[in-house]
């Protein structure tokens, strides 16, 4: 039985990714079901379901700690694309990563700006 | 004689930064003159001056990031000081610590929490 | 009300790290009495409870990862204690720091195991 | 003529790698060989040769070291076999990589278990 | 209207890395074509200009730096390839890479030689 | 007995940092003597022994990593002392310090300026 962080988290999961929460849930079931419940309930369930910031602004600094960690490109390119689902510009996005130069240094600056433009090219906002 | 951009990001230093800036320039004053002249210039000369992301935005995923790599605590207590003085609230900078614990770990989270801690309680706005 | 997982979480914490955990709690109340929250049932509520791995070795992966990346201090210092508390022995902990220097340099680990040292000297294991 | 430490050290790298270790002594031989040499000589003939720590352990905790630091993955393939070679079961990989997230994160141990699957795959103790 | 610090930026970004300086402003054209100015005028107009260093050093020093971070692969190669362009010897490139060993451990290490094994290769300084 | 990588190793280490060598071995007696063994045979015994690059630019080097990884300060520290105790100008350090701002952002090339102000003070190469 799916506990109530578990099913607030995956609709929260879909609003923000789309189809990514079931790529994941899937993409684990075979090694980890429980890592991927976690994933969703800490996450998505507890975090991200706290009114004191705007899903706009989760998605700003989440983009900003991932381009400055500079190891985790499959969820970087997650939250850009989660970032422009809730309705954050572009511009905003290129922003963040341009700003990260400055904390994290350029190569994780440059690094996170060609994730977003593989992101960007993949939803049509850029032409290749 | 001074550039543009030195003089425009020290504006917008002692905007977001109140005294910060200034003691960062003495501090470096004897061994490293062009080290606080570059600290001036190219985050906030260049990046804090640009039109794409509002101040309190550019504070908060500053917060995010400091907080995420977790070895520039000076940095962090000067930018939730930055993030308070451009009008980010008190609560809205707890949300984005408690958030770096699902990308950085908990470990990274608390001990941004510890530094928020310090720098609400001189600012009276926790009582210690 | 309190969670279940909060509660088992909470007796976990106190079972591994005897006062500390009440300290952390203590500690977060006045700004984040959440991020406290979270800290007892993730990783102790949900993580440390999981049947797949004893809580020996537990502490000592903990050990490791936080020795490994090097800003972790005081939650390097909460898990030595843990580690002894649970029954590993000095001298393991020991081995897990010296191990260290291979896969993240020597300065994480002579910088961890002057953190053992403290805790060593603290309770008497070692005298100072 | 090779040292005691390179001897003793090439037989630990076999007993726990397999050809791993050979394949790595090949693949710096044009470049750095001296690089190779240290390779075995520090981490397997020194340290791994200790007794304080039973080879599981040791894997288990090296495991947990390269999935928190994030940039390592061709040594985390190469750790996570070696676990399983030295005896350690898959379900103890799979803990200590999820326990991960509390101290480095959720990307980082998302992405270590990706590793891990590729391993179980390949050794078919998954299906894909 | 090109700035004086992007003009000699320019100058020494091709000193350095020949084609590749071209090749970052040319892939940031189309989303960020401020990061690909900055790129240029802070590193390679303001630092890389400075009288207290010669190139030789600046490039080993970032080739160290790189290695150590440990996360930067394709701005290690383009400095690797950098460090031979302004006359280090292949032998003092490797060097740096095996010391990292010391600082950053031997994951960092490893896999910054595996790096500039591509760049010897493609240069023709080592057969494949 | 002593083996002539740790005899030669603790010797470099003399002549790089003076004394703090044998504090360290000192510091460790108590608790983890192997591991002050391993620090003088890996990194002097056998790594700075090496031809292929002058101490100099071994110590500048290592700077630069220390700074870059930005949780190294007892380190950094004594690699600074170290590269003036082998003939590196202070002007030199200061540019390496510098430049980690490029890679590593400008938190941690700052963090490193102060503990090379720390330092250049002790030494009364600056005044306070």
């Amino acid at each position: 039985m799916k506990s109530h962080r578990f099913k607030s988290g995956l609709e929260k999961l879909k609003e923000i990714d789309g189809q990514a929460g079931e790529k994941v849930i899937e993409s684990l079931a075979s090694i980890a079901p429980d890592l991927a419940k976690y994933t969703i309930e800490f996450p998505f369930g507890d975090i991200y379901q706290r009114p004191g910031l705007d899903l706009q602004k989760r998605e700003l600094i989440t983009v900003a700690a991932l381009t400055a960690l500079g190891n985790c490109q499959p969820q970087l390119n997650v939250h850009i694309n989660g970032a422009l689902n809730v309705g954050c510009k572009p511009e905003e996005i290129v922003e963040v990563i341009i700003q990260m130069a400055v904390y994290a240094g350029f190569p994780a600056s440059l690094n996170g700006m060609f994730i977003a433009k593989e992101v960007f090219v993949e939803r049509s906002i850029l032409s290749e």
